[in-house]
């Protein structure tokens, strides 16, 4: 655990408009989210090596949103005594020093940037951004058809020229839920398992017209959201039945009777953490492969 | 009166993100909403000249958006016949042929454009997009301080460091509306009277933290919103008390107390015109300069 580094782990809630990202995950030479942050955080710790490291809840892929994003970082007792609160010298430990953090990047990342940290907190005993989490949250936006896309919403929403039936997308959606190997919406990942619980899958269309998509899982395969929505996009078309959803699932292997929906339209809402007394615990069965009852 | 010309007029609803815009109007080597509509229309009837003209309800600067901009265009019968219908002749002279205009303009502009037409009809007898309005509808948004800017709403939201008195701000917004001399508020221009009635302007804070501004006036001068709202954002500072917004409008005189506001919060959201009936009367009044009586 932390602790035995005598460190505090800091709790970071972020949003970001993913269009100029090349995703979550920091790669050389590209612009990502984790390294944009990381940066940041090398700036305000430049005098206290090493630089803090992020663990997220969801690693985002390219051009895909969030506004609910969850992350953690460990500071030392010298980076956490760093942070600059000349007014409030008492608050460095306390709850002042998570959102001094808060400000302190914000600040670098300019008041009109891409990315933003919403909240700063010192994250509970036990709590890891990615292990201790229960659920993730998405929204999948659609204008079809003859739905005047909104041009200042077109950043996060994906534009089709078809009609969608969204009733029968939401009855195939529906019927996909519960513990399953999901290959069959997985793009596969050496030592990655594919086997999930999908909590909620749901399709409605709101009063401007625009189709919506909420999917909740305990975790996601990669890409699973967007085959998910890719295959949704087929049955709002006629290519696939709803019952042809039920049957890609089963059939647990990744075909080709859809192609994965664009990012441009997927933003992470919401991630699930359970109750304090519950982080540490949860954390160690994550870690654990999931496998099938 | 258009019908001399043996011509249709077109209304057209628009929107569109004003932040790759360098405005409405038209100019020799910027990218111009009307630009880019009028080159559509000329490819749509580059057989058929003279290209039709856009006449405009509201002029937006550079960076404005609009979501419910309104224009006309006059089509003689031979564009009006040439609109491509091949499985609904019929409907070339009746809202079919509207319709078929604005699939085509949409279709040229694309379907992820940041520029739409969100309807087209046949105008009614006497209708005027910018002579027969009543009034136009802005709005301004701004996160201030505190306030958590989604980074999706960005492109169209103010963000300011200082936090905002929003109730004083409402306060000295709400003590402005009448017919006055506008120049304390406007850019000059020559030949542009600066004499409007001021509807309504109000200021509230919306459940996501964001400050909305809602402007309503039979017509605005130049840059007269975002004059408002940057005498606003002064008064929200406490740079400005509420009562000098009312002394700087009957000084009517264009002072340097404040700044006029970015260009990126302001959306032009409506614009009114007046029963069927009346249009061609209200056209003909608008024509006239505004005096005081």
């Amino acid at each position: 655990m932390h602790d035995e580094r005598a460190t505090t782990r800091i709790r970071l809630d972020l949003a970001y408009d993913g269009t100029a990202f090349a995703g979550w995950a920091r790669q050389p030479g590209q612009r990502t989210v984790q390294g944009v942050l990381e940066d940041a955080l090398a700036t305000i710790f430049r005098r206290h090596a090493p630089a803090p490291q992020l663990t997220v809840a969801g690693r985002t892929d390219a051009g895909v949103h969030a506004l609910g994003q969850v992350a953690h970082l460990d500071l030392d007792d010298e980076q956490l005594a760093s942070l600059d609160l000349p007014h409030r010298p008492e608050a460095k430990r306390g709850p002042g020093g998570a959102e001094a953090l808060r400000r302190r990047i914000n600040g670098i990342l300019g008041s009109d940037a891409d990315a933003r940290i919403t909240a700063a907190t010192v994250a509970p005993e036990g709590f890891d951004a990615r292990f201790s989490a229960v659920w993730r949250r998405y929204e999948y936006r659609v204008a079809d058809g003859a739905t005047l896309l909104n041009p200042l919403l077109r950043g996060h929403t994906l534009a089709v020229a078809d009609a969608l039936d969204a009733a029968v997308m939401d009855q195939a959606a529906r019927a996909l839920p519960g513990l399953h190997d999901w290959a069959g919406f997985c793009k596969p990942r050496d030592g990655a398992t594919t086997i999930r619980t999908l909590l909620d899958f749901s399709w409605c269309r709101g009063d401007d017209g625009v189709l919506r998509a909420e999917v909740l899982a305990d975790a996601f395969c990669h890409s699973m959201v967007r085959a998910l929505v890719g295959a949704s996009l087929a049955v709002g078309r006629g290519r696939l039945g709803p019952a042809d959803l039920v049957r890609i699932r089963d059939a647990a292997a990744r075909g080709n009777e859809f192609p994965v929906a664009a990012a441009k339209g997927l933003t992470l809402l919401e991630v699930g953490y359970p109750e304090d007394g519950a982080l540490a615990l949860r954390a160690a069965q994550t870690r654990g492969v999931r496998q099938l009852p």
